[in-house]
């Protein structure tokens, strides 16, 4: 049993520690003063955008999700952090695909870093939900989870695709991100209602 | 919609970071123990410390802005969202322009960041004031933002005169660093006020 | 005499940074976009799951213990850096022992790290147990505090055994994270009582 | 005009990242598995021990002088932000020194670092005790302020004589770390009495 404040401060700082290692790939081009010495960095400034803007969407909603919740027991907390570990493997991703220029191979683990985030927030927010009840405000505004169910087909689909498609499969990334950039309604709603 | 307080954390942590990110780019000269050892440090130190500064800046504003307001909803935590990635790219053009010596293309390229740091201030000063309404204390305190529009301005200058002259372009971003040195005077007569 | 809001703010700050930084180690395969180009990362993956259940262990039962404590003396403060620093180590030792693929002496160097942690964290519950008197729940609540010792001990035998037999020596580092999973139930109970 | 939380998150958040940076200076010796691996490393094991107890000095003193303060004023701020820039590039003196062997100018500069950290930790506690009065707590508790200045002059005679002693110069830093090791008893005594 732990109080959700101590929880959540090591989550964001974990998040704001992640969001900002991902910088230190920019390997700066020692003697390249002249425009087109960034152009080899496109690869990492484009990634860099996808994940800045993932990291940004999971430490949003694992906000909203901890708001309906009072406590966090052992399982809660445990699950937790293996969200976390997929999520800081997200840097070493990024820079594989962008050092890479996008080859299938890293493409497809990108996809699979992302489909470990997506499947670890699901069993965080089902025990957290199941925690509280069937009758539980977190298990109501969840309800079927059906954005996070086609999230995660989406990757399954983006990384078979990127065996032989790879650059429309990281557009596949951009949508599903796209589709979570708008805070959880569900919740939202909840929020506002008690506000 | 979100408390404000987590958006807060959540930002400092990440201008704690990139701060201190920073200081990693000073690749210290494994056997070189003399004084002289340091001066080809020199471009590094100086741009680190506008750097700092500017960060220093930005936390500090960024800090009186939000004492004014109540609330963050979604578009507003987005424009945070950013400010911090354009922030995030500060360390990267600090190195590249202190690696080449203040060349003209790198010292644009950071009059570039700092332009679009700028903007995406502007930014989410007008989403924050518009959603308090114009009445807001925040709208009030912001007036006519002079100050802002000014350093948007002169960063433009900057970027364009970088061409030929890449060294006083630098000495302009000082001065803008000067203009918001102090804390935003407007918006600390109402925290005066308050308590 | 210090709050122990802001001990606990500073440790999990740590915590949080530690966890993320061992991510660094992750060396990008540069131009190896094939699958085994992982290959050669297998065990920094394999060290970096280890360690990252124990930070989190750490994190964990490090907030447990500070619930029942209502501030911290100047000698409790100093434990908890003595602790902090030891833990500060583990991306190190981590590294070292996957970059020689788990020979004896990095492996026997990973132990030692863990022993010292273990230590400090001894210490540091026996000043916040002894600070509360005899009487005070935290001293009930760790009691003989078997868990403690036992783990000490098994961290010794696997230390000497790494000379031999490196690998199950990490296996038996493997089972005292297993050990400490589960939250400190003696202390759980206490915790969940109050609430 | 800022509320003291703030700041102190902030600050924490800094220190916190600045004596885990540190640690990314221990180049592991990739092939070397045995423990005369670890010779080449004993410099920088040692300047990490003495840098790792100033920054927990600093955080911990930084810690009790804020406790008699109710709020932050615009010079206070940015003093607190002088004192940090100064505590960021502790990192890169340690390694310097560490690196050179503690060779004679490393070892002159980290004790500059130390007096320019020592230098702007008495400013803001003197802009601190000024902003609330001689009459403030903080003034009396501060007084004459003997241990400030005698660390001072120390870290100036210790500069002077890394010339020709660079070791002994190193202890003189060391002892007063010690001096200090003790948090700031007369802060204490005030703290205590309060709780």
């Amino acid at each position: 049993m732990m109080r959700k404040g101590r929880m959540e401060a090591f989550s964001h700082g974990v998040f704001a520690i992640i969001i900002t290692i991902m910088v230190l790939e920019f390997k700066v081009p020692a003697h390249g003063h002249e425009l087109n010495a960034l152009i080899p960095l496109t690869p990492f400034f484009l990634s860099y955008i996808l994940s800045f803007v993932y990291v940004g969407i999971y430490w949003n909603n694992h906000h909203h999700m901890h708001y309906l919740v009072s406590s966090i027991n052992g399982s809660a907390l445990w699950a937790n952090l293996f969200l976390l570990f997929w999520l800081s493997l997200i840097p070493f991703g990024t820079e594989w695909m962008a050092a890479n220029h996008f080859a299938r191979v890293p493409v497809a683990a990108y996809g699979f870093l992302l489909l470990m985030c997506g499947g670890a927030y699901v069993i965080l927010a089902r025990i957290l939900a199941r925690q509280g009840g069937v009758e539980s405000e977190l298990a109501q505004a969840l309800g079927s989870d059906r954005k996070g169910k086609l999230s995660l087909l989406i990757y399954v689909i983006a990384i078979v695709m990127a065996w032989w498609l790879p650059v429309p499969a990281c557009i596949l990334y951009a949508i599903v991100a796209c589709i979570w950039f708008i805070p959880d309604t569900r919740i939202e709603k909840k929020v506002l209602k008690d506000n």
